[in-house]
């Protein structure tokens, strides 16, 4: 049955603390698409009949776990550039000479707070793809769980859109503002397509 | 910044034994969802210009607390349900008694195994509705973690749906696989359109 679920994190995710919030809850669902592609890997690997898929599904473990490991550490960094933005508002805005800083402060740690859940959204958006690779290649016998893993992929592509999106209006810089949500909206247009067909050769495999 | 994110969970996940696997990981899901509307209501109880809110949020708390208890048990429950069934798989077929015993067995884990992510549809609506409540009386400041509360809890509900869909084909019980697909897709239906609407909410009260 492996570990038992260790609940601290949703504790904290539940208590009146803002952080962790709905940004490391995406790094974290999109962890859990990386870790299910990678079961299925495991679980593909050495089985009869997925001889001719051995080279892709080593080259695609390889590439879940390394998104697994660069999501896994987005929860905490998520959190982290949140706490910055919330200490810069913070700052002191007596005269006009702290007004700028504190100004300066708050667009930096805006800047952080959306450049965390587009990185999430990328990663995301990499396990969506690796799905696609692994609904036609993996064990047909845990094919539901590459479902569970676009699932999961998709869940927190659009969760960390939502990240970037609660920040933008804010941002003076509105170059850097319209790149982001250019790319988030390239992103959740190309990911919606690819999750549904994903989605589609599951369930067809199922029947 | 909250608890830090325990990986053993994600290891376990990811390794190449057969659970946890997705049906874990949809009642996690679902458990994240929940736990991020209790951190919503937590965030909007005593805040100033939401005292009218005050007591629908209280109660919004104990339903979304409740959902969370039994959405993380339910991750245990899942890996449970899955193991039994695949020692009933494992027993003896030599003799026309052993076979018999073995069918009954089988047919019995099959039951168990798709009453369990039924179970974790079932809550993942409920958090998908608990999310229509909190989006129109929660802090607009932590709306966005409304956003992702309810798209957690879609993805757990798609989720669970898959882990019905693939113990179903094999049941004798028709009756019994029937009701299990029916009501499964009456809940993907409504809860479809009131995740995309929660959705939407959420998108204009952040615009």
């Amino acid at each position: 049955m492996g570990a038992p679920l260790d609940t601290a994190f949703l504790d904290a995710l539940a208590s009146g603390e803002p952080t962790p919030g709905g940004g490391g809850a995406a790094a974290l669902m999109g962890a859990m698409g990386a870790a299910l592609l990678s079961m299925v890997c495991h679980l593909t690997l050495g089985k009869k009949g997925y001889e001719a898929a051995e080279h892709e599904m080593r080259e695609l473990l390889d590439e879940a776990e390394t998104l697994r490991t660069a999501l896994q550490a987005m929860v905490a960094d998520d959190a982290a550039a949140f706490d910055r933005l919330m200490s810069a508002y913070r700052l002191p805005k007596a005269s006009d000479e702290e007004k700028a800083y504190r100004g300066a402060a708050i667009q930096n740690g805006l800047k952080a707070a959306t450049l965390a859940p587009l990185e999430c959204a990328r990663a995301a958006a990499g396990v969506i793809r690796l799905s696609a690779r692994a609904v036609e290649h993996g064990n047909t016998h845990v094919i539901s769980d590459v479902g569970v893993g676009v699932l999961a992929g998709w869940a927190a592509l659009r969760s960390a859109a939502l990240n970037v999106q609660i920040n933008v209006p804010q941002l003076k810089d509105r170059t850097f503002a319209d790149h982001a949500l250019t790319e988030i909206a390239a992103l959740l247009d190309e990911c919606g397509r690819l999750t549904e067909s994903v989605h589609a050769r599951v369930t067809a495999k199922l029947g």
